[in-house]
């Protein structure tokens, strides 16, 4: 599955829906048992969340958009099928929150190829299933470190604290990820699911259980004046960068 | 404490009541206050669970046989002695079970001697409390790669995840496991056994408070025909293996 | 913040409500935004809690010190300020969980600086919110044979385990900590403190939920004649020391 929304692959509400159908059909078809993630441009894996779509919108949009990114976690992160993350760019925020969500992550050794949950850096905040995603994979204490800080780790940084699985040069990460999708695929495969279930069924109740409090406070907070005023300077000044 | 039930030391019925008893008794007995777990057999420390016992029984002796595993571990796990396991051997599932309920693992530095719990590879899963145990000694992350791969660790690999504690040539495992029994039993005995209690009560809960359900749920889930198959392959390869 | 309560920086009560009550006044004042934790004698950080204050005193003056405890562990675990540890010395127990509770501890490389939570050593118990802190930090597998054995780490070490995040030689540790404090202080601070909250309160609420029934285990616990005996001994040694 390549991630395809130039020009840096952000997952906007029409991307999030594409996604969430497609990895429904994917799911139901068992003929497809593994499934890679990577971006059909190196360079960028994805940038993350569509700023757009969190600013200058009514509540109803933010409370459709948020509903879509709970979806994509819910499907992504309680896979049936093996997800392998090829990860060929930069992965900031909702770009590295679809990479945690993999079984394994390989990611291109090249040091633009930041990758981390740096929403504080923006002024928002990882809503607490971002959280419990990545304490799952790197530990409570580095998470709480690297949460507050909005840190991007390079690639050695984010092989060393866990945050990927393996570093490989640029040209080896689709070949490496097709060869661990192999080892994985070789498991049997009902247990292996039922395996990844259990690891993974508690994280994923947690908001299940309450996705309608958690939409309510997604758009509370966005909608505040002062988080939009800052999404608002945030995205200017990414316009004048392009520009 | 030495397991010997030939070939392979598996957790039959019989094993694992004796094991119980033997517990109890140590555990009543104040003169007793650490227990080392080896094998009589070096080169295979145990085979873990015992195939047989789950393979062509009816569903009374699944259950009951279920729920002695249970009583071992709830006995090993919240035991009031320090446990050291000096482990001069192959430890697969089961036999890595025992190990990690431990305080302390010395693993013997042989490559053969693999450890960790490597039920999808037989088509089973491992219950959520060997999970669960596996989780508290080496972390979810490398736990949910681990168990979902059925990873048996070679002495350095176990040693680098924290899967044990300490990798010594093969003729100091016993000496070794000694020298740290002298020093855990250097501690104070009531605060000790206080914290190890306090470490670890609440993963035993988790059981304590469903093993019925838990029996349930082993019991229909291997008297399925697909799961008796797998077993009944296995159990096959196994017999041409020895002949 | 310096902690000055010779000879030791021991907590007695009297230290206890004088800090609690200078946090409440930065952590209202907005122009404070962070917090420096060091001791005005080099040589030793803090000696934790005062075994005076929990030696031959009546049930009351138990309970209002253990409320002193709670106190300062909530409010420091808990501050909305960056808080971070200049440690500057030993520091065993209480010394410890006070470490514990910043966002970043720089470590003076000195052999004799030794942290942890050593509480089995005198016979007494951390309590379950001291373990969380330390499981927080450093993970249930390293925290568990930590507090069993009551160890204290030195600077090497203490960075292996992640008890600390940096250990510089002994004159720069005022000057890292500013440096690095910089460094959290230019993050955005509303999505920063959010954040903070969002890794911690789950942790501090299971204390808050159960004070008084955590007051009442504290003063039955520290009110036995055994542990009495055996606090009394140890001063007694601490007093022989010093003559």
């Amino acid at each position: 599955m390549k991630f395809k929304n130039p020009p840096v692959n952000s997952l906007s509400l029409e991307l999030l829906t594409e996604l969430v159908i497609s990895l429904e059909k994917l799911e139901n078809d068992k003929s497809f048992r593994g499934l890679i993630l990577t971006s059909d441009r190196p360079g960028i894996f994805s940038a993350g969340l569509d700023l757009r779509e969190m600013c200058g919108r009514n509540p109803a949009h933010y409370a459709e958009y948020w509903r879509a990114v709970q979806e994509l976690w819910l499907r992504l992160y309680l896979s049936n099928m093996v997800v392998i993350s090829a990860i060929n760019g930069a992965s900031p925020a909702g770009g590295c929150l679809m990479a945690l969500c993999s079984d394994y992550r390989v990611l291109a050794d090249n040091p633009k190829y930041n990758i981390g949950l740096n929403e504080t850096l923006l002024g928002i905040v990882a809503p607490f299933w971002f959280k419990d995603t990545l304490v799952n994979t790197i530990g409570h204490r580095t998470a709480e470190r690297a949460l507050q800080l909005g840190l991007l780790f390079p690639p050695a940084d984010a092989l060393q604290v866990g945050m990927v699985d393996q570093v490989v040069p640029e040209d080896q990460v689709q070949s490496k990820a097709l060869s661990v999708m192999a080892q994985w695929l070789a498991i049997p495969e009902h247990a292996r699911q039922l395996t990844k279930n259990m690891m993974r069924k508690a994280t994923a109740d947690l908001l299940i259980k309450q996705r309608e409090a958690d939409i309510q406070n997604f758009v509370s907070f966005i909608s505040k004046d002062s988080i939009q005023k800052s999404l608002h300077i945030y995205l200017e000044k990414l316009k004048q960068k392009k520009g």
